[in-house]
């Protein structure tokens, strides 16, 4: 058994069978040995932040890691910004990235980089295999590391030579560490907190907590206790809609989220940190809780999150139900002109139910977003990590991981320019993704910072650095060249139309939505 | 003056006066002194990648800094596959990156990275400004890195606070090193060695040397001692054609290689390193030498080769003229089949004079590259780092230093598709730029690769791996998506017809060649 199959094996064993990958020459002998060891599917992304981006996808919807597989520094330096926003959402991947043989490397030839230097700084954990008879071994705590709690980007750097040449024994199970639960006292003591303080206490949720149980949980601690309930903006997946409770998403400009932590005396966290602002300007503090706001961890963010605010609401009573899904979503069929609201509306009432919508509208997203929650039930996955040129890639990996449902990827014209690549892997494994494009023609969001960082006006030199036009960019054409169907809609019919014809069509589907 | 401005100013003193960009909020400051502090031309890349090979392109043609602004760690992540070719060209650069503003930085916001970690991956020296009083001098420290010798990656990392706040005065010209000369004394030791073993003596050059006065010299010393004269296949840029002496390139795969030196006593090096494998293989050294060659290296890295050589052609006679240019290549006009070589030939032949040729053909490029130089006066630049996705951008970078002329990018489908949103910045500048596709859907060298690296037979999934198909990529379609006019050639007489229409252009056009 080479290196390659030894890894390869050690992998499948504990249900890493999914690898994004945009190999070279060191990674030859893994993808050779892919017709070997049967079990792993391979999925090939023309640009490696698209492998990055599809892990952290995949591993948000299975809470499992998928592999990625990489070539060298420079390869991997083309990962990285999507595996920084993977690892904010703390999604676990088994990073795989090949090196030149050990002998080679003293040799300074082009490709040479320093691989552990380039992994380091996404990755928590980074093993560089030091022979084949440890490949097994290492291979496996790699998997541990990459399960965490929570789940970390777990990088194993393997030299070609250890890939080619003979191995040892597979490596054995993974075993995971299992979460930490808070203490039935400190639960208790919450409650307590929770009761006394009513709606000037906050519960703020992040991690795994934003499922249907969370919220069945969080909906009976605010109905009981009166305090207000929020979720991280930044959480890797929040479940909306179909008439579930819905805690506040925390505002992305600051002075809204201080309105709505306005009067909290007492915060409790479950997988979830104090909020702090995206970014600083002058004269604004970082921190968003009112100054003289409390704030207890009930579970960190390698905690049970979970099993806290369930126990959490067994201390107050089962609220009435609600009364069925309720949906506020209404056609725009007959209006005239497509805006970002009316657009969001649209989507809203005709997403079917158990759609998963990835989300990088960037300035469009704050008034989208809160019309997702009144429509039908939703996986929602936002940016984590603030780094754009996610959106597509992470649809891409949801759709790999939910081959059954309907994947929507909500993209801004700038930012899906990052990683177009990834249409065309959606061509090619045919996945039952969406997109929709909201092409503004502009860096909209720095329209808003500019003002923000006191810059001063926009001059026409910096105006243009704020322009995706001149040329405009042509997202029906952009998708057919990378094998996706596609059209444009310029008015609400036309996007209705098109846009519902696309959540019907099996494979992918392209609308760009001009505004 | 703000610290914005007050780096504006620092690098406009300093003949810094073309920043690549794709900035963020932390940018905003710097974006917005554009207009307040004139000067500067900035260029918008739609991907950090694009800002990268740019600058190398443009540095590689002017031999001056451009300089690049990047958004924070992940921004600076997207620039590194192509910063890592730059390093390798050893290309100077200011890279300019913006951090959180220092009061945020420990608050882990999900934009914040360590930047300082990204940018050693692939920086010569890394600077984080510490106030805005020391901006204008340690952007002056910066440019003054860039410039080397060699050319380096220079970072300068500016927290958005120093960018807003009030700074102090700009800062000094930039003195940067002068290239270490060699004595006369060792020159005159390199011709009697040359001269004692004749073709059992090699030269090779590399670093600026590929130029006129250096091919003029190494003209001189080959015909005057028979020693045989190489050039590095990763140098920077090589003037070829026009008649003009052609050392020999030394070749990818190391059996070639081999070949080439065999036989050879003593190799002089000139602003190159003794050559390696560009990868290892099982059972094959790194080295490419005789085992007993002896190496003198008459110019390093930072040395000043094209003295080295002018002062040893010195020590032989000037040879006979020989006799104004050749011409060698020929139309492909009446042939049936387009092929790479009968592709490479046409190119050849209708280069206009004087054109910058970007190569990234990979598997095409050893067939293609012997015939530019049978052809017109031209500048070659080939991937110097082995990290694909540098084609276009550099070719635009290299069109925005030498707006006169024709600039012509010979890319390889695979390796177009990592940074193809260049495209969109050629058609904003109306760049002189003719992008050829050459079309073969597949990841063609790892089908060689696979082979060399012992990994076995192809299987279907590995086949997969390495199939840049299923669905075909539509180069028309993606260029013109981005803005620029495209068309589709699968005969010769198509391909002829369409790439001297493209180069009479002004502005930007693409051919898409099915192979």
């Amino acid at each position: 058994m080479t290196g390659a199959e030894c890894l390869l094996r050690t992998l499948l064993k504990n249900g890493v069978n999914i690898c994004f990958m945009n190999p070279g020459t060191s990674e030859m002998q893994f993808v050779a040995a892919l017709d070997r060891v049967s079990g792993m599917r391979p999925v090939l992304g023309l640009f490696e932040g698209v492998c990055s981006g599809a892990a952290d996808g995949y591993a948000r919807m299975t809470r499992k890691p998928a592999a990625t597989l990489l070539h060298l520094g420079p390869g991997l330096g083309n990962a990285l910004a999507n595996f920084h926003n993977a690892r904010k959402a703390r999604s676990p991947v088994v990073n795989i990235v090949g090196d030149h043989a050990t002998a080679h490397q003293k040799f300074d030839a082009p490709l040479s980089a320093d691989v552990p230097a380039f992994a380091r700084t996404i990755s928590d954990s980074v093993r560089v295999v030091g022979s084949s008879a440890e490949m097994g071994a290492l291979a496996t705590q790699t998997v541990e590391a990459a399960m965490g709690p929570p789940g970390q980007i777990a990088t194993l750097i393997v030299p070609a030579d250890f890939s080619w040449s003979e191995a040892g024994e597979e490596g054995d199970w993974a075993w995971p560490l299992k979460r930490a639960r808070a203490s039935d006292r400190d639960i208790e003591e919450a409650a307590l907190l929770l009761r006394k303080l009513g709606p000037e206490a906050g519960v703020l949720m992040g991690g795994q907590t934003m499922v249907d149980a969370g919220l069945t949980a969080a909906e009976r601690i605010t109905k009981g206790s009166g305090a207000r309930l929020f979720y991280d903006r930044n959480t890797s997946r929040a479940a909306l809609g179909g008439g579930r409770f819905e805690p506040q998403r925390v505002a992305y400009f600051p002075e809204k989220a201080e309105a709505q932590f306005h009067g909290l005396q007492h915060v409790v966290l479950i997988e979830a940190k104090a909020p702090v602002s995206f970014f600083a300007y002058p004269g604004r503090k970082s921190t968003l809780l009112p100054d003289d706001c409390a704030v207890t961890v009930l579970a960190g963010v390698d905690g049970d999150g979970l099993y806290a605010l369930e126990v959490l609401a067994d201390h107050f009573p089962a609220p009435e139900p609600s009364g069925g899904p309720r949906d506020r979503t209404h056609s725009i069929y007959g209006r005239e002109v497509l805006t970002t609201e009316s657009l969001g509306r649209a989507i809203a009432f005709h997403l079917p139910e158990d759609a998963i919508v990835s989300d990088e509208m960037v300035s469009s997203s704050e008034a989208v977003v809160p019309l997702l929650g009144c429509g039908r039930r939703l996986d929602f996955l936002p940016v984590t990590g603030g780094s754009i040129g996610q959106g597509l890639p992470l649809a891409l990996g949801a759709a790999v991981a939910c081959p059954d449902r309907k994947v929507v990827a909500l993209e801004a014209d700038g930012s899906g320019m990052y990683t177009l690549q990834a249409l065309w892997t959606m061509a090619r494994e045919n996945l039952n993704v969406t997109v929709v494009i909201f092409s503004n023609r502009r860096y909209r969001i720095l329209d808003v910072e500019m003002r923000r960082t006191g810059a001063g006006d926009l001059g026409p030199l910096a105006n243009d650095m704020l322009e995706v036009g001149r040329p405009d960019l042509n997202w029906v054409k952009l998708a057919e060249g990378a094998g996706v169907e596609a059209t444009r809609a310029t008015t609400p019919r036309e996007f209705v139309d098109q846009f519902t014809s696309a959540l019907q069509a099996s494979g992918p589907r392209l609308v760009e939505a001009v505004l």
